[in-house]
Formats: structure tokens, sequence, C-alpha cells
């Protein structure tokens, strides 16, 4: 035995239960009680969580985005992501005009090899829908990227018309991809965007007036009923409010085969963060923009009620200098997105405490679901044996304060600054090694591994 | 007095009574009894109904359509409606690719002015927006063109897509006017067609599995959605199913200014229509497609909720011979409609007799609702002092069968060969004038006016 | 012609047109203009509306109540009736425990005969379900009382069980009546006072915590499944909240013939009238109790959209001194109800003015509705030749201010002292007679009639 | 180590993973590969699904039930359910009239403490709520019993009035016990009995006629509004038609906090089976009654989308000869329910076959989320460090056929006679101890012990 971790209570997304782990080869290769420990390292975890790693399965790496570009790359990103106990990630590879997706995914390859600190996958983001496309798409799984991710808004930059997510989700059934989709409405979000800009309203907080809920909830029921009518599976991204929400339920119980997933940020932020002074509600301009209060209790209760399937970060980075302050005379110029790679496990954790969700089910949103959904159970998202030994080891009842300086991105703010938490990743292993010690990254860049997805399959999903 | 209607029973979208109606210069100017006739010309009602004349605002007369043309002009066309007890028409004017509204509207006063037997208007069809058209619809309503009409349907024809949409409806907010939607996702079918084609089903009964309620469904609840975010009311034209219906009742749920038709075909056709031997399947391909055996009944109990509030024609003839037949090996090619704008009174009269609606709903339904939606009230849709003296004296009790030889309009078949329906207007007087007696057309060409339409106010509508 | 309206604008459920009314034995027998008035005399009606007169279909006049009377017997009630424009009531016949129900007709008989100046029907309330009981309601409708009322609430008083509920439905389906329900569930009801009394909890302000929504929409969900269950039609009085109105549309949405009314206490008072100082709070404890702020606009939403179809006043009249006050300790002792016989025309008629109903729709639910659902039409409810000339010219812009001084009831306080209004009922005519002139009665105590009720018909009523 | 479960594969609620499992002390003690052996006896399971053992939370052994007996007992009972792979049984102690709750308890206790094969724990049925009963309720947590079981059907018999279920709620909320109904309104039914009966509809199939799934609706939104009003957590048992289930998902979007099952039957039989020949429908009267066919497609989606929590078997055993015939001549006196302690888990797992569920999920319904909710987990319902080792070891693929004479109760049918199957059984470990080998049962009567349930925690369930 290589390693062994003693003396913790493990977690699952159904269990918990006192035991000690020991791993061989990066793997976990026993459970129980009183190994004899040999040759083998010891991690004390008494009075710990020992969780699986999370797996992050949005995140926006050394990425163009209208106009601009993340901040964090697969080093800092992963690094912090690592710090905040995932130990996945899968990152979104961004086809732009007159790429074909294959010279993009050979791209993110290059982005990611030598930096990345924790294991990774890719999704592909179709933008150009060429001639060749359509046969791309289909080779795709058999590069490992069984996952197709698709922009209804953002019109005249990412944005795809019906058309084009029709044959998208039509190949991607052929071939046991997955299809996600950003569900707004980008005509009318557009209309809105340019009215308000011509009444003069121009401050960040009349971003969420240029994107309200309805604007998601027809892109939502518009993507399920495409998917139906294909016949194919489809994963919502980001839903944000009550509304779109409804739709998800509406379209499952029809029959279709809808997941979906909010992100910490919904659950946390409410639309007065954009109507701080001095610009400051620009940190808080991400897409679809955070609501009204009575909306994050309805994600909460769909958290628990299995209506949401996986809490994401949608980590997108941007600095407040020299990034947001772009848009400081018009908040369609300003960067949309916001860093969560980190905070995004402690902030649903804190759900626990709380009382909105067991701990099982905590571990089900952030780490086992992901898994499950996007190919990469049994190797990742849970603690059993053959898995990789991706764990992170809890304190559950530290207490401390969200802030930029403890945090590890390399963008210049956090959106949770001072927001009091409770409970922390201690000690994070990556398939048996320790790379975050004492909340401290101790890891080595590239060593994180390219991952191989398998295609969806529903039933491993059910 | 100029004419007296004497014995009859009048029903309005309220009241049934008996009472003797007196007409001075084409209007009504006295109801009760007791007139003295003095040289009034007396026509008998004993033991007749006298309703309304009925209006129809969705017919396609004399109009290029999918590469076809419909075989009923204004004059063939309205005298047949003339028969139906239809007194009233609101044509769909239909702009094509390069003209302008204004041209649009210049020819179709000219297909109308000298063939026309009722009274007219006219909504407008946008096709092709171009940088002129945002003005032109500003000045329509001035033209007494107060209704605009969009296809969301129709791919590389008439279909529009949501930027189009979303400024007509804008435009329309400002000006008063109504933006009506025929409302399919045009990429879904198109996709389900192409689909459909290429795996050899080419029948026309495949023409219901191009076009499946969700198509509807999911682009009617857009429409809403983007009406909703415009602030302006819609009508979506031809509802066809529950999972449409449903759509429209949630949007009027939210407060939107949702209005709503449903066409007589989809109230007595069913899918197993388009399967008939010798490809007379053919004769009901229109569009939305007739439905499945347990949507007429929640069509009906929707008419009687009030949650549709019109049922209208959609009069699209093309003949079967020398149309129809265009698509014989190949579904796609058959032009989409099918005639009804004499059939449809007596059609949705046989529901009252089958206690489906009392004879007010009916006579709202048929005339006062879309007479107060589009602007046309008081003059037109009900029995009042001051209103146009357009009458139809129906004996309710005759029974007959519905067959083309009996009907008046040019197209080579009904879609209701053999029905068996109870009651039909004998007599229909137009402005005071008797235009049809006996069941036969006794009128003029050209003697129907245009009729220049009030902007559209949810408040004489509610 | 005995008499003649002239000049005004008459207004129906469907119609609003300027015409004259000619009136011969207490009916009307002309309508149009330019009578030859001869004898008759002419009450001139320019610039005023000619309404039907309204029916108030929920009164408790000169009834016992809770160990309380009401204090407004048939003169005063229907005086104040008169004077808010309505010239019909129906008044619920309270069986009291050990009565039979024909004894109970018999009295109320003789509470109506010599007092009541509009014309009056009776529904029976059934409280002891006897041996005979179910005897006595298969003759209820031979003696004109086509309505049979039951209380889900008030335990150990009127409550009855779900037994009873369906026996009575039972017979009414057999024999043409409709039964009325209210509709909270009495052993929740008793649940939460109970515990609020053992809590201390016992100002007025209680009441509402002690009947919230759920109590209500239970109730009216469980009436409506067990009247589809018996296969009968079933009218819930009172509606008051969101809740109660989607098991109502849902009812509906399956199949069953639901009709359901609101009163205009629930369209205006929130539940915050409740917590004023000095026990004034009293003066608002009626059953249900009033609402939260957002659940009005739902409640005028649903009679705008058809889904409810009645507005009723409820009119249950307790003295504030001497009556309100027995419960000034203990809110479970007030007496439940408060007056709005005279105030409710002119609240819904605000409506109007308010762009929530159009003038023909509040005709509709405070008159013509009424009188088809409970039988009367078309004697009552309308403005046509042949109906009963009971009339309301109203002055439409007339400003005032709600207040006890001016209202005719007997009871100690309005529920709207200072409440701002527009449009009031200057003439009344019932039968022709004018009862009401200058907005103060000029008629003859006991000159009402007993109008004996048609059977129920759902088809009437469609 | 004591016993060592060598080359199967491990599944949990969550996962599944090849491994060995030791047993110490009739414990799971260790995980992983590899154990030396030692002197522990060794099981091979290769190529075989070691399952936790299944938990059936809905029996009636050795009952009194409508005026007839179950006629298994605790030793027959329970080796049918060990021989169908489930190790723990909560069975319903019923009060009789007359009775304490602790008398019956105690009576409960002989019934099974000698006799019973596998791990037990009891519900409290209250059938006569005496002065008494409230206290006593109170007692019972602390005796092991955490659930209280009302029936709102059985008029006459068992049922209770919503004042009975509201003070069992209220007194549970207090005591964190949960309460269990069944959801029948038994006031409705006892209507459509007494109807059906005098219409001579006698025949078996009129029992699915006298409780449609409205009559079950609407006891499902009653119950779960009571527990609202109260605060307190509800489950309801044996949903069996979309109507009930859309009553859960209602009352779990406003917050309530309802747990729901249904039952194996539910997922197969539907009501035609009571039409069959020779009386023989009679094996299928069990309540509610088996639905229409396009009922069990619902509920296998339900139980896949986290609607329903739970599969339990509702085992109520009465013999068809001597028994079931008691109603030959009277639907009515047949004695509702039927057998199923030994059918349900492979009935369900056919579902894993079928492609409906996962086989996690499957775990997850009969044995995970039983134990949660009832208070009997970590111990019962997983396979981890600690727990009991109830295990199931299954052949995944073998294919038989369901008869009476290869089922191992005491009734002389099962109601899936013929039924091909795939997956058994073929081992049963209870706390270590094999009690089942090859199929049969090879333990010792009462060698099961009582199980003191813990207190009912939403947390712990979520």
């Amino acid at each position: 035995m290589d390693l062994i971790i003693r003396g913790g209570t493990i977690v699952t997304a159904t269990d918990t239960y006192a035991a000690d782990i020991g791993i061989v080869d990066g793997k976990v290769a026993q459970i129980g009680g009183d190994f004899a420990a040999g040759d083998a390292h010891v991690i004390d975890a008494e009075g710990k969580l020992v969780l699986p790693g999370a797996i992050d399965v949005h995140t926006h790496l050394d990425a163009p985005s209208q106009g601009a570009h993340t901040v964090d790359d697969f080093l800092s990103g992963t690094i912090a992501a690592a710090c905040g106990g995932t130990t996945t990630v899968i990152d979104f590879c961004t086809q732009v005009r007159g790429q074909t997706l294959l010279e993009a995914l050979e791209l993110w390859h290059g982005k990611a090899r030598d930096k990345a600190v924790v294991d990774y996958g890719f999704h592909m983001i179709v933008v150009d829908f060429s001639a060749t496309t359509y046969d791309e798409l289909a080779q795709l799984p058999g590069l490992g990227v069984t996952s197709f991710k698709l922009f209804m808004a953002y019109k005249g930059q990412s944005m795809v018309n019906d058309d084009v997510l029709i044959a998208v989700l039509d190949q991607a059934r052929r071939h046991g991809a997955l299809v996600l989709v950003h569900a707004e409405n980008g005509e009318a979000t557009e209309f809105l965007r340019q009215r308000l800009v011509q009444e003069g309203k121009t401050e960040p907080k009349f971003h969420a007036s240029s994107r309200p809920p309805r604007v998601e909830a027809e892109a939502t029921a518009r993507a399920i009923a495409l998917a139906e009518i294909v016949g194919a599976p489809i994963y919502i991204v980001h839903v944000s409010c009550g509304e779109a929400l409804e739709e998800v339920t509406r379209g499952r119980a029809r029959g279709v085969d809808v997941l979906a997933e909010t992100c910490s940020q919904y659950l946390y932020l409410t639309e007065d963060v954009l109507d701080q002074p001095a610009f400051e509600g620009a940190k808080y301009v991400f897409t679809p923009p955070p609501r009204q209060a009575h909306q994050p209790p309805l994600l909460w209760d769909a958290l628990a009620a299995h209506e949401l399937q996986v809490v994401s970060s949608d980590h997108s980075p941007f600095n407040f200098v020299g990034g947001k302050d772009r848009g400081r005379d018009d908040f369609t110029q300003i960067p949309n997105g916001g860093p969560g790679i980190e905070e995004r496990p402690v902030l649903v954790f804190q759900g626990v405490h709380d009382g909105r969700l067991s701990l099982n089910r905590f571990v089900d949103l952030v780490a086992t679901a992901p898994a499950k959904i996007f190919g990469l159970y049994p190797s990742k998202g849970t603690i059993a044996i053959g898995s990789d030994a991706d764990l992170a080891i809890w304190d559950p009842d530290i207490e401390w304060t969200l802030g930029a300086s403890q945090l590890h991105h390399r963008v210049d703010y956090t959106m949770y600054e001072g927001t009091q938490v409770r409970g922390a990743p201690q000690t994070v292993l990556r398939r048996g090694e320790v790379i975050v010690r004492d909340r401290e990254f101790v890891g080595q860049p590239g060593t994180g591994q390219f991952l191989p997805r398998k295609p969806y399959r529903a039933d491993a999903v059910l």
C-alpha cells in the first residue's frame, strides 16, 4: 500500500461512514480499518471528512470571450481549483470563426498540456458551423470529447440559430454525445440592450434588465423542444431562475432526457449586487445575470429535489481593472463572467450547514453526478475500490471569510469578498498524490492528465 | 323605416330574445315589436334565428402561396362567405419579396375593389423586412390596416426570424396594431421534412409527422415570450392542439395580452384523414396539420372556457386536380391549405346542437369577438341600435349534408364532403341589403366595402 | 308605452350603444330612437349609462349566524341594494338545527314578504341533514329554490362532512339544482384557532392566520373532486386567493362543471386592515379573511379571463358596537362577516375605470352571469326585448367617497370608509318602477317579488 | 475476519465496483481486495452482484384486516422476504378498537419475537383515537416506533377524519415521528360502492370503478395540505396513479416535506386483471386498485426522477380459497390486499433490465431510501464499513418464471403467476449470517431482531 488516509469520515453521494482508505498506484484499493501500514505513508484525517475530489464541468480557462480573454490559464486556474477541493475540470474548448473544431481541440490541448495540475477534459463549443463541422462532430467522441456546447445568446458572436442547434443535436444523438446549451434568446437580449442604451441606461445594473428571466426561460423551452423533436438528450447550463427551471421540469415530465445545472453564483448573489457604487457592480456582470431575491431558494430546493443535477462554477475570470472597466460607460461592453472555480465547493458545502442539502447530496452535486453525466465515472466522482484516489480532506467546521487575497485565481477580485463560510479542504490528493497541503498548492505544473470521456448514456445517469 | 325583420329570435353574444328589427339606411334602427311597417319591406323570420353576420378574420383570397395561388378570388370567395352567413372578411394582404408593404396593399385593394360582395379589411403579412419596412408599418394603421401577420414557419419562403418578429411587435405596439403569428418552428419542420423524405416517407400522411404538436407549441411559447418582452399584445392564429393551447393559457396567466383562434378544421378533422387512398389525403394537407383524436375536444372546451377567442376558416383553397397533385410523389410539394370560408359558421353552429357551446357563445366566436379584437365593433359583429344591418337569418333545425356541389367556392372539393349538419343561413343581409336569399347569392359584385379598422385596444376586448 | 328612458347609452354584457328604451307593463318593449312619447313618462338619460339592474347572489339578511344575527333585514338590506344599483338578491335561507328545510323556507318567505323592495330568490343552506332532508331537497326546485348551500367550515356549527356534501350533490344532480359550497377545511381552521388562542394570539389580525389560503384551497379542491365523482356541477362561493382559484381552473380543465365567484372585498381589502388599532380590525373579520397584497390582482385577472364568473357581496352585516365587540378579547368570538350589498356594484365598476375590466364584462359579472347561472335569465340580468325593466341609470363619472353616512344599510360601518370611487347609479327601476331617484330610495316596502328560479342548466351558461 | 464475500460486484445507491467484502461480528469491516482469508469462511460471488439487503417498509403480517386476517405470520412472511432478498421489514402494528397503542405494540412484539427471521421494526396504525392516544403517541418514539399510520379510507373500519389526522400530524411533529397515510377519500368510496351494488355491479372488476384515481388524488392533496398547515412531514403510501403523483409533486414544490412510495403491483398490474373469469379477478382486489395501462409508465418515470422515493410491497396476503371468495357475490366483501413480499425486489430489478432505472437507483428505492427515511441508516440499507452485513448476492441474469409454487409465502397464489423475470438473489446474509442459500431459506425462526428506529430527520433524507 502506498498511502493510507486514516481516521476520517468517508462521504459519498449515498454514504457517510468512518473508515481508513488504502491507496495503491493512485487508486483506492482498500476501505476499512486496521490496515497494516507497512511502508505506506499515512495521512491523519481524524475529525475530518474525506470527500471525492470535486469536478467542475463549466470553466473557461485561457479563453477568448466577447473580445476579451479570461485571465486564468490552465496553471492558475487549476491551482485555484485544487485549493478549492476540485480535482477535475471539464473546460470549454472554444472554436473561433474560421477555425475547424479539430484545430480548436489541438489548440486547447496545447493550452492545458504543460500547465494543468488537475485532470481535465474538454467540451467543444461550436461557433462556426461550416461545411465540415458536421463530420468533425462525429470524430470528437473518438477523441474523448463527448459533449458539444452551443450558445443561443450573444448575437453576432457565438450565437447559433435553431438550424445549427438541430443539426448538432442530431449529430450528437448519432454519436453518443451530449449537447450543452447556453439558453438565452439572443435576439431578445439584443433588442433590450439596444433599447436600454438608447434610453441612456448604461450602468451595470441594467445588465439584469437586458436579460430578464423570460429571455432565459424561452430559450430553455426551445432548446428542450428541439431536443425532443430530434430525439436527443440535452443539458442546460447555468439555470438561474424559477422560470427556466419550470421549463426543465416540464420537459422532463413529458419524457425528454433533460439535465441541468446551476452555478454557485445563482445560489448566493442577487441583482442588487449590480447596483454597487463606483462601478463595483461590474464585477457581477455575468450571464445570465444575478436574479431577484426569491430565486436562489427555488434553486436550492431544486437541487435537493433532484430537479437540477449539478452545480458548476462557470469560471470566466476577467480583471476588474483592465477588463471589466472596458464597459464603464456602457454595460454592454463589460466582459460577461466572473470567477468561482475555487469558491464553488465551499459555497455549496455551506448549504449543508444551512440545512438545504444533506452531505451526500452535496457530494453528488459537485462530484458524482458530474462524473456520471460526463462519462468520467467510476474513475472520477466517488470513493470506491478502483476509483482514482482523487480525494479532498475537509475540515467541516473551520470558519473563515472568503476574500481575494486568500484565493488562488489570478483575477483581481472575488464575488464573495467578506462572505463567511464554514468548512474547507485542507488536503487534496489527485490520483493519490498530495497536491494541496494545509490549504496551499504543493504540486507540479503539467501533472494533470487529459481525460478522454465515454459517450453519454442515459442509463448510467438515471 | 326601410326594412323590417319580423318575428325572429335575435341572438347576440349575450342575449336571445324574440323581437322585430327595423332597419334604416343599412343600420339597425329599432328593436322591439309592433312597428308600423309603412312602406318598409318586411322579411318574415318567424321560427328563425336572426344572427349578426359572421366575420371571418383569416382568409387567403387570390393569394400567392408556396409557389401556388389560391383559386378563390374576392368574388367567388366572398360569395361563398355570404352563402355561409359571413358578411365580413379580413383577408391577408401578402407582401412578396422585393415588394414594399404599400405596394402590396395597393395591389390587394385592386384585387378586392370590383369583386368583393361582403365588406372586407386587410391584415398585412410581412415577408421581406427591408430598410423601409419599419416605417411603412407605422403608416398602415392610418390606412386602416391595424394588424400585421408574421410566419415563424415556411423556411426559405415567408419565415421570419426572431429579430423581425421583435421589430414588428415593437412597431405594432407603438402604433396600436396587433401582431398575428403563424406559430410553428420553421427550422424544426424543415429538419423533419428532410428526414422523412430521405427515409422515403413521401405520402400525404407524413405531413402530420413533419409538424408534430411540439413544433407548434414551441413557436407559440416563443411568440408569446417575445410579445411579453416587448410589451405588446399578440394573436396566435390557428391553434390546433392542446400543447399550443397550454402555452396560450400560461402566457395569459402571467399577464401577457394573448389572443388566440382556432379554425373549424381543427374542431372536426383528425390526422387519419391524411391517410385516405388515391392521394385523397392531400386534400387535408393544411398547416398546422389535423391532429390526433383527443385534440378537438380540448379545443371545443377551450372555446367554451374563453381560452380561445375566435374561430376562423384559414380559407386557403387549392384545387385537388392541378393543385394538390403537384405533390403526388412528395408531400412537401403539396400546397398547404384547404377551403372553409362557407363551411365555418355551420360547423361551429353544430357545436351548439352538440351541447358544446351556447348559442350566444357561438355568436361571440364567429362574429362579436372578431369584431372587437380587430377594430370593427360596433359597426360589425353584433345586433344593436346603430350597428350595420349585417344579418344572417338562420333556420336552426334544417338538416343537410355538406358537399362540394352545394357550396359556392371555386375549389374542387370540400373537406367535409358527406358531413351531416343542422342549421343554415337562409337569408343574409349586408348593410340592410339582401345578398343571399333561399341560400343563394343574389347580390352584385363589388358592392362590398373596404373597412378601415380601428387600432387594437385591450380594454375594448376584455 | 308606459315609460321611455331617453338618450342614454345602453350597456349589456356584450354591447354598448346609444338608444332609447321603451317600457310597457314593466318590461322592455322597444329599443331604438325617435319613439313617439305619447303619454309615456320620460326619463332623461343623456350622458348616462343604462345598465341592467345588478343581481347579488350572496346575501345574508335577517339571518342567524354563529350565535349572532345579521342586522339588515329584507327592508333595510334591499333598500341598500337598490341604492347601489341592485334590483335582485338571492338570499341564503338558513336551516337551523332541528328545523326542516321546508320550515326554514316558510320562515324565510315570511321575513321577505312584506319588506323586500327588490325582487328576491332563495338558496337553501343545509345544516342539519336528517332522515327527511334528502327528500325535501327533491321538493325545493318545484318551489323555485334551485340551489343548495353547504359549509365545509365552521366546525360544530354549520359544517358538514363529506358524506353530506356527497349526498346533497347527488340529489342536486337528480333534480337540476346547483350546489354552492363555502370551501374552507373546518378541522384545519379549528386546529389553527385553538393553537393561536393557546399562544395568546387573540387580536383580530390572527383571524387571517387561522384561515390561510391552503385551508381554502384544500376544501375547494375537495369539493370539486367530490362533484366530479358524483357527476354534478358545483359553485364555489367567495374565492379569495390564487391558491383556491388554481383549484377551480384545474377542475374545469379536467371537465368538471365548476363555477366560482369572488366578492368585492377580496378585490380591495388586504390582510393589513385586520391590524388596525382600537379593535377596528374587527370590522374586517369576514371569512375567508382578507389576503396578502398580491392576491387581489390575481382575482381581477381571473374575472377578466372568465375564470371567475360572478362578483357577489356576501353581505353579512354585524354592528361594530354590540356585535363585533363580542370578540374584543378573542378574535374567534367575533361574528364573521361584513356589509357590502350597496358598495359591491360601484367597487366593481371602479375596475372599469382602472382598466381591469371592460364595461361589458362588468355587466356580465354583476348581472348577466348571475342571472344565467341561477335560473333568472332572461327576465333578469340583461336589457333586451321582453326582459324585466330592471334598470340602473349610472352617471359613470361622478366622483365620490364611500362612507357609512351615505350608505343605506343598517350596520354601523362600511369597510370602505374614505375610499374614492367614480360612478354611481342615480336612478333605479325595478320592473319599470322607479325605486331610486337621485340616489335615494323612493319605493315601497314589500313591493319586491319572490322569484321562483329555473333548474340549473350548463348549456344555458357556457 | 469471520467471512469474506469474494469476487463480486458491489452495488450501492451510488456506486458499482468490483471488490471483496470482509465481515466481522456481523458487520462490514473491510472492502477491497486481496484479503488474507485466514480462518474466514469465504463465499464466492464471482459474476454476481452484491447488494444491500432490501427493506420492505409496508407489510401486514399476522394482522386483522376488514374482518379477515392475513395468512402470513412473521415466520412465513419473513422467510418469503428473505428468499426475495429482503433482510428488513417494517410491519404495521395495528391498533384495534378498544385497544391502547401500547397494548397493540406489546401484542405485535409477541407476534414477531420467536418467529421473524429478518430484522424488523414497527409502524403504529392509529384506528381508535381515544383520550389517551395523544399521550401514547409521544411515548412511541422512545420505544423505537417513529412512524404512525392513518387511513383516510375504509369508512366505519379504520378511517379517521381530518381532526384525527391533524392531531396525529401535530404530535408526530413534536416527537420527530413521520406520519404515513393511506390516501383515498373514504366517503367518496363508500358512495361509489353503494351505488355500484345498488346497480347490481358486484363483480370484482367494479372494485376499480369504486375507487377511481380522483378518490386517491383528492385524499393525497388533502393529507399534504394538512401536513403543510400543521408543519409536519408526511409519507404517502402506495401511490398508484399520475393524478395522485401530481399532488405529491405540487406539495413538494411549495415546500412541504412530502415523501411517497409506490408498490410493485402498480408498476405491473393494470385494471383488466380484475376482469378475469371464474372470479380470478378477486386475486387482484387490492387498494388502491390496479389502474389503466397508461399509469405504470408514469410511476416508473417518477421513480427515476426521484419524485417517488420508495417501492414497497404492501404485502397483505389473503387466500383465494377461504378468503377472497367471501366476496363472490359482492366485491365489497372481498378482503383487500395481495401478496408481494418476495416478488417485490425482482420486479423492481426487472426495471433495470428494461432500461427504466439504473442499478444504483434500484438499490436506492428498495433499500437505501427506506433505511434513511425510516431511521435505520446506516446500520441498514447500504454496503459500507460499519453497516450490518445484510447482503443479497444476486445472479443478475438468471431467467425464471414467477409462480406460487416457487415462492415461500403461505398464501395460495401470486399475482404474477407466469411472469418472466431476470435476476434472483442466490445467497442472502443477515448480519453476516447466511439465511438463504441457493435460493432456499436455511436460517432459524426467531433470529430476526427488533429494530428500534431513530426519529425522522428531513436532513438525513434530502
